[in-house]
């Protein structure tokens, strides 16, 4: 079965890449045919799909890095993820589904250091060849603001 | 035994009803007798029992709920907690006493994100027919400031 | 083997002395020939070795405690550590290396709350007599601003 010590160790693994500006290795964490999704609690309630950022396929998750390395970032800043203990809903050998509570802080280049984004991970994993993998990633904050600057993968 | 990862799975399950508006399912988390406070670090240390909430039974905890549904709330606002590992001071298979530190950060219906409170939960959990509860649970805000805003469970 | 919940049991121990004001605790979670730094991102990057803070012996941690506690502090203020999960890089039955995230509040005597420092822990562990304890910790702080007020450990 599929524990919470899985889970925790694929999401400690998560958060490093991206804070650790390791972002070509994000998409790997996630099955070709993967669902990904930044929204909020409000459009979440009311079933708006679209959210902030969507992708359904791992190759968008990478032209999606791809673009932001390309991209001029005009303000340069890194992130600092700190995840909580997955609520696990269901699991089995193959799948999973969990919610995560996550605290992101922004540190720009100045040093100045915000607490950006709070809310939580509603996942789906699968279990593939001994490997975990999101089928889905529903990223949604608390927040209904949607920041400018959200570039960087929550 | 009752060990940390049990404590940890209750407690990502408590702070996920708060922080999802579920708080009808807050008072469940504990023993019909509990007590449950939220007190600052200095007041602790001199032995000041009253803190700046107080309850001693279950039925306190959903009273309070109920008059936080009923109530005006001037300022809407939702809270996100991201809690620690606990410290495991003693276990055996029924009881467990345990310290897990926390951040709470409240995000107003403007979007605008704060730390709003951090702290500890000094905690004695009872495991009565394989229920894991709350007996007694002592919120330690490291803050001396008691915000007027103080209205969800911590 | 040292596993994920030994190192997660070990670094609440650790932020729990510190948050508790239990300082005099602290150094004896490191080996006697220990390296402890405080550094930034950028400086590690670069190779910089010198760091905000350093410390080759747990004798140097014992006299930094000492220090602290005879200086005046001019503010007061204490610190809450958020540690996320270890990421596990390597492990057998008597080492582990492994890099965990933290996020550290910093309390001042006036109840003002900040978030004073984000960044990860770069780990290497050894297990003694049964004992876990740090042969290294290199605090990797993700803002490269040097606060002058930075007096406690993290």
């Amino acid at each position: 079965m599929i524990d919470i010590l899985a889970l925790c160790a694929f999401n400690a693994a998560y958060a490093h890449v991206i804070d650790d500006d390791a972002l070509e290795q994000w998409p790997a964490f996630f099955t070709e045919n993967c669902r990904y999704r930044i929204t909020n609690v409000e459009n979440e309630r009311e079933g708006l799909p679209a959210g902030i950022v969507y992708a359904d396929s791992r190759a968008m998750l990478e032209d999606r890095i791809a673009a932001l390395r390309e991209a001029n970032i005009y303000e340069r800043h890194r992130y600092r993820h700190l995840l909580g203990l997955p609520l696990v809903l269901s699991a089995d050998d193959t799948t999973a589904m969990a919610c995560t509570p996550f605290m992101v802080a922004r540190v720009m280049a100045t040093g100045e250091t915000l607490l950006f984004a709070t809310g939580e991970y509603r996942d789906r994993f699968i279990r593939s060849n001994g490997k975990l993998l999101l089928a889905e990633r529903v990223v949604v904050c608390d927040s209904t603001v949607t920041d400018t600057l959200l570039a960087l993968p929550l």
